[in-house]
């Protein structure tokens, strides 16, 4: 911890560090014009098609997919875990209706910032590689029943006890809506939430790992990064692309409102990212799920897709501008049963596996990230006026 | 919102980002070698010498001290912030119980995001600077109140209700202890709690920058610095320094007890700071604030200062390692009767009204703070392999 700042070693970079490296991940990364990312070696694409939540969050958490014992005792843990403390469990009515001014993610940062505390949660610095890995599987394991519960004291219903015999994806869902979900409905969130766990180095997980970098316990870590994520520039809501299906309504007036909207200068929710440079691969995974569900949203959503890019490539040539995960994601989570309110926390319920991995690659280093910044106000000292 | 990352803009930079410039900032500096920070363009030690704690929170909120009259209004407003939502009031008891096996920052946490989500606070780029600003100082100002009212919870006390007759430093004090503190405490306290406001861009202040930049809502922000703070690189603990004092116990074991710690490379908690290479501005104030209180605690914490100083000096020439501000912050604590787990919280007290700045200065801005982490694992995209 010994930095000697002077003038002379300050290191000027890209506006909001972009394209600054501040680390070495070996967790995945994002290749943006060739629309693919990965989680560890394996294309995280290829993971959602062919394994469980479980299988994947292993992976992120142990550097390595389980074999059959491994996945048996992992899924023995987590699902053990996905219950709250007592005293957790009695404070989240008080947490619901304070919450009720704000968003579902304000009233998650208290839970799960209220789990931490009651579980004890250490400074990653001040514990071992194997005690710090226990705390962010016990905190991923209870986000979702964190979420579920606050969603249905707010609503004025009884939380639904998480069940052990489900899996991360059903239990979930079945914690949502008290009703054990079909086969397909959770195999369909089950493979969005593992397309989502993680995505490069996105802003709420970089503050886990600034967060995490000054030894902080795992809590301190998540809950920090819930609060990048309910940011508008970063969370996003996957729940606005579904506004705009609604507000275009019928196919035939998708052509007028799209030409509209265009011609204006108007972002079109769902469409565009700020890496992807072609087809976004968790869309594509999306609408093929999507598709399997069938019915006339889906196929209206499909043709508002194909109108928005023929219109975008007529109007804007040279463009390539594709739907984003939002797009598909809202559909496939409408198409499952989820409320439009829960879409943002459900994308959480994911990417706190991705963030509890950055935190425990963090961890096992021991530099703080304190960059600088530069004063440009007037020069000091000024003498200090007399009390007005 | 259009980064375009490939393998050629990766910019590298010193391990931790140091020394990287991430953003201009008027809000102050430390200068390391010069022994020197300031607030604006005022010293910062020369704002705690002749003003008020409201004042210097004016001056980092609004960039100006506060006439006379803006100086009553600021009073009247902060004042008035220090009562909390009935709702949160209500939630304090379970999250003080939940707390119970973690640090006093984490029941802090969890307090000041329920505090956030209760008033509602919006995202920062969906309100104007107005509306941010003043969720900045409803935040701020309450503070205390949760600090003081979890503390007392802890030991099965009934909180104090916050009085709005008396300064923002005498308050706290009163807060804690129940009783209306002298006046000569209440300004020793108020001068360490203004020395502490800011202090460059250290990890605390970049995490709240970081979720700014997101657009999240003051609270998000707020919080996530306040996790940063319990790591053990950064909020270190004013208390270790009176630890020292009293494992050393009296004077004539000073030499022998420094010697022996020096002499084995141990670190001596109160010595060394990862900024100043000369005496910390802090320290010397702190100092006097406590030589005005006289007596034998402070006479053996100066004589430990000056004997450690001078072995240092002898058996490790070269290096500049002084007091920090942690030394007699902890006496001067101690001196006005607050508890050794209230010294982190009161250091918190302080510096949330510094994050609060940043975050303001931060939301002007419009662009996220998002570096890049290069991938060095195994090359991807292998085989995902069958299920074991």
């Amino acid at each position: 911890m010994s930095i000697n700042r002077s003038a002379s070693t300050l290191v000027d970079v890209p506006r909001g560090l972009a394209g600054v490296v501040v680390t070495d991940t070996e967790i995945g990364d994002v290749r943006g014009t060739e629309g693919f990312y990965h989680y560890r070696q394996y294309s995280a694409v290829d993971l959602a098609r062919t394994r469980g939540f479980e299988d994947v969050w292993h992976l992120l958490a142990y550097g390595e997919l389980p074999d059959a014992e491994r996945r048996a005792a992992f899924l023995a843990e987590t699902a053990a875990a996905r219950r709250l403390p007592a005293e957790v469990r009695a404070a989240l009515p008080a947490v619901a209706a304070a919450s009720r001014a704000s968003g579902p993610l304000a009233g998650a940062r208290t839970a799960l910032s209220l789990l931490g505390a009651a579980q004890g949660f250490r400074p990653v610095y001040d514990i071992d590689a194997g005690r710090r890995r226990a705390d962010a599987v016990a905190a991923c394991a209870a986000v979702p029943t964190l979420l579920t519960a606050l969603y249905r004291l707010g609503r004025g219903q009884e939380p639904v006890e998480p069940r052990d015999d489900l899996s991360y994806a059903a239990n979930y869902l079945y914690m949502v809506t008290g009703e054990e979900p079909d086969e397909r409905r959770a195999r369909a969130v089950e493979q969005y939430l593992i397309s989502t766990i993680d995505h490069g180095f996105n802003a709420s997980t970089f503050t886990a790992r600034v967060i995490a970098s000054t030894g902080a316990d795992v809590a301190a870590c998540l809950v920090g990064a819930l609060g990048a994520l309910s940011g508008p520039l970063h969370g996003g809501a996957p729940s606005r692309a579904l506004d705009t299906l609604d507000a275009i309504g019928t196919p035939d007036r998708i052509d007028g409102w799209i030409r509209e909207r265009v011609l204006a200068g108007d972002r079109i929710m769902g469409f565009g990212h700020a890496i992807y440079r072609t087809e976004d691969p968790r869309s594509r995974m999306l609408r093929e799920i999507a598709e399997g569900f069938g019915g006339p949203r889906v196929s209206f959503a499909v043709e508002v897709e194909r109108r928005v890019e023929a219109i975008l490539a007529e109007l804007k040539p040279g463009r390539e501008l594709h739907t984003n995960v939002e797009f598909y994601a809202g559909v496939v989570m409408e198409l499952c049963g989820l409320p439009r309110e829960m879409f943002t926390p459900t994308f959480a319920a994911a990417r706190v596996v991705g963030w509890s991995a950055n935190v425990l690659e963090q961890a096992a280093d021991s530099k703080i990230i304190r960059p600088v910044a530069r004063y440009v106000g007037p020069p000091p000292p000024a003498a200090v006026p007399a009390m007005g």
